[in-house]
This record gives structure tokens, sequence and C-alpha cells, in this order.
């Protein structure tokens, strides 16, 4: 089942996609009877997170190309947060800000939360996900390096592009992430070389933060990350969901 | 003026603390006319954040503590997030996590923001600040050696306890920032020697990250700062606001 988020008479609402028309729902809940005919302009980001949970380093073949070493692999998911400041709507122009020369693409999957999770088994992961979507991790690689932590390099206002949508009954062991920038082809990943998979990462985040409805968990990117140009148009697509568009504003 | 916001009927309400009486709000707009008894035991954590934005390395004497030299000294202010998972309230009860062995102690002025602040001037800030309260960042110290950023270390479930309520009208450029363990004074800063006062840490924060009502703002830790055991009373007391009292379960 395909869940989006849509703008509909001045506010935000939930629906059900199903060929092209949406059935709205209260909330995240029941169905209401009102149906409105899909429209991709009118996509907002598919959650309402009180905090972005993000991998980094989860793909073997991205360390490499960032410089690590094998004997430097995780033992444990590394993680950095994002605020919901972050987000940014499916087909967003985002701007390229003033304070970096090195804006970044990192296609990824991503998963929403569904109900409220703390010290998740593995066997509990299934029922604590909402739904999988795509995210652009968009990242100042240059104040990556050169600020404390990750903060403004991750988690300026719209570094954080998600949708188009929610898929929720989804198999998110071995899908393909691609990233196409301008039409070219820049990141082809599988989400089976992982080196943390989706049950992994849920089960160590929730032991010490608790998820609540909503939250966004990003899962880390593969290789082939690189810079973007005022004007670019990024495309993230995860086999089985979709493809999320983002343009770098010119 | 002191804004408190407190348990009532089972749900958090906040209102103005003169003498012992709390006077009900709407939101944290206009009082309703209810008034109630001020009980201490009622007190929540003074903020509904999106984001928690705290500032490191901000006092030069904490730098030195910590082994980083003076030719160090952060030319902006350096930026982590805490989640809003992190809050405690006025007198909690905060578990020792099993996966650390140096949780820390860090005492912090902390503000909250009252209305949505994007590319603040210096003139605009007080404006845009609803109240200061005082701030305990515990930090899993050994963790934030270890781990790839500090999210694990420093947004934990309940590692920001805050309050014990907001002070609306107060100069924060010159106030005493104490922690006592036990009883026993540990740090013992002002604010007046912060690298980057209340002012600089908005306008900068604001250039890239819109800051909405609700939001917490962390300004530092001054020196001082050592492990807590479990058992231990820890007191962060603020000049102009009062005293946050967390107790670290036996």
């Amino acid at each position: 089942m395909r869940l989006v988020r849509i703008r509909h008479n001045q506010q935000a609402r939930w629906g059900r996609l199903e060929d092209d028309q949406v059935h709205l729902m209260a909330g995240t809940g029941p169905l209401t009877g009102e149906t409105v005919q899909f429209d991709p302009a009118a996509l907002l980001a598919p959650a309402e997170p009180t905090k972005i949970v993000c991998v980094g380093r989860n793909y073997v073949s991205h360390i490499r190309e960032m410089g690590h070493m094998a004997q430097d692999l995780p033992r444990e998911p590394g993680l950095f947060l994002k605020g919901p400041n972050a987000l940014a709507n499916p087909g967003a122009s985002v701007r390229y800000p003033h304070w970096t020369d090195e804006l970044h693409f990192e296609g990824e999957l991503a998963l929403v939360i569904g109900q409220r999770a703390q010290n998740l088994r593995p066997e509990m992961v299934p029922a604590a996900v909402l739904g999988y979507t795509c995210a652009l991790d968009l990242t100042a690689r240059d104040r990556q390096r050169t600020d404390l932590q990750w903060t403004r390099a991750k988690s300026a206002d719209h570094f954080c592009p998600l949708g188009p949508w929610l898929v929720t009954d989804l198999d998110p062991t071995d899908l393909t992430v691609q990233t196409r920038v301008g039409g070219e082809l820049r990141q082809d990943g599988r989400t089976s070389h992982m080196i943390f998979d989706v049950v992994q990462i849920l089960t160590y985040v929730t032991r010490f933060m608790t998820l609540e409805p909503g939250d966004v968990v990003l899962t880390g990117t593969p290789d082939g990350v690189g810079p973007l140009q005022r004007g670019d148009r990024v495309e993230v697509e995860v086999g089985g969901i979709g493809t999320l568009l983002t343009e770098i504003e010119g």
C-alpha cells in the first residue's frame, strides 16, 4: 500500500494512493470516505518526525570512497541526527547554501516509524515500521570536515528531501538504491550490501533512544556520492518505492 | 516573570508562577483565569521542542580541561543536536545506562525560543527568546570518544533534564552557572566567560537552521565537569533562575 501526505484545502492530509486516486485518511488512520485526484505537485514529505536518526558509513563501498580503511569497519551503527527543519518535500527546489562549496548528494532508503519503539527485539521491527521511502541526505562535505559535529553539514534547512510516498508492505533487505544527477546514474547500490540492516539498526537505536510515531530513520548511502551544482536535478530511486526528485536552485 | 509547565488533571499546562500560585494559560498565551497551588512535584520540562541545539566548547576553561589547546579555540560556535527524547523533568530520576562507564554532568544556561527565527539580526534576538532556564547536559564521555558522532553520548533518553521554569525577563550576559553533586560545588562559572554569547549563538544558528517556538538552545558548560555515580543528586543552579535537581538512579 502507498501512503501519501498531500496538501489539500490548505491542510496537510494523509491518504492511500490507488491508481490516480487518493483516499483521504483521518491522521494516519482510517479512511474518511473523501477521495481526491492525485496531483504529484501536492506531495509533502511523508513524515511528521520528532527527530531524524541517520546511519553513517553503512556500506563498505562508501566507507572506502571516503578514504577510510577496511579495518575501520564499524562494529555498531554510527548515528547522527537531523532536525525536522531539514525535511523537504518531493519535487522541492533546495537552495545551495552560501556557506559551503561542496554540497554533496547521498541517496538512501529511509523508513518512518509507526508506533512508539523502545528496546525492540528483532521480531518486533516489522510492526514498528509504518513504511519505507526515499531520502536525499544532502551534505555540506567541507563543513562536515571542519565543524565540531555534523550539525550544519547535515541538518541545515531542507537538507533532507523525503518521499515521494511510503510503501507499507515492502521487504527492505535487497532493494536497489540509485541516484541520478541530470539523468546520469551516479549511485547504484543494493540494500543487501548494508553493514547493518534495518532490523539491526532499529534494535540498536531503540536501546537508548525512544522512537516516536513519525520519526524517520535514514539507513546510509552506497558509494558514488559527489558534488552538486546549482541547477542540478537529483533523483533518488529505491526499488519497489519510486523516485524522489529534488532540484538545486539555479 | 516565571513560566512553569506542570502536570494538571492529567494534562500538560503552562502557567505563570507568582508566589505559590500558578495562573494557568491557554498554550503559552493568555491567562485562562484558572489558578492552582504550586506543587514542585508537578513540574515538567518547560519546553516542547522540535529540536535541541547545543553549543560545545563555549568556555575556554572547559576546552582546556578537555585537553584541547588554546590555539584550537573555535572561530564559530560548534553545534550538536539532542532529540526531544532527551528531555527530563525537574526532579527526575535518570537511569545510569548500562552501555557507559563514564556518565558526566555538564551544567548549562538554556533558552527556549518563543517565535519562529530565521536569519536573526542581533537586535531581533531578545524578541525571539521566550525565556531562560537551567539544563543538565548529561554526557556519556566514553561513548563521545568512541562513537562516530555524539548521538548516543548526548541524546539518549533523559539526557537533557531541563527546568525548573522559564524566566522571561532576564539579561543572560553575566549569570552564575553552578553545578553541585551531593551538595558539593563542582562547577562555578559565569556566562560572561562564554566564547559566543546568546546573541552570537542565535544569529549563527538561524543562518542555516530555522528555530521553531519551543525549540531549546543549550549554551555550553564551564569547567569542572566530571563523572556521576549511581545515587548522586545533581543540582544545576543559574543565577536569577533557580535550581534544577536531577537524581541518578541508585
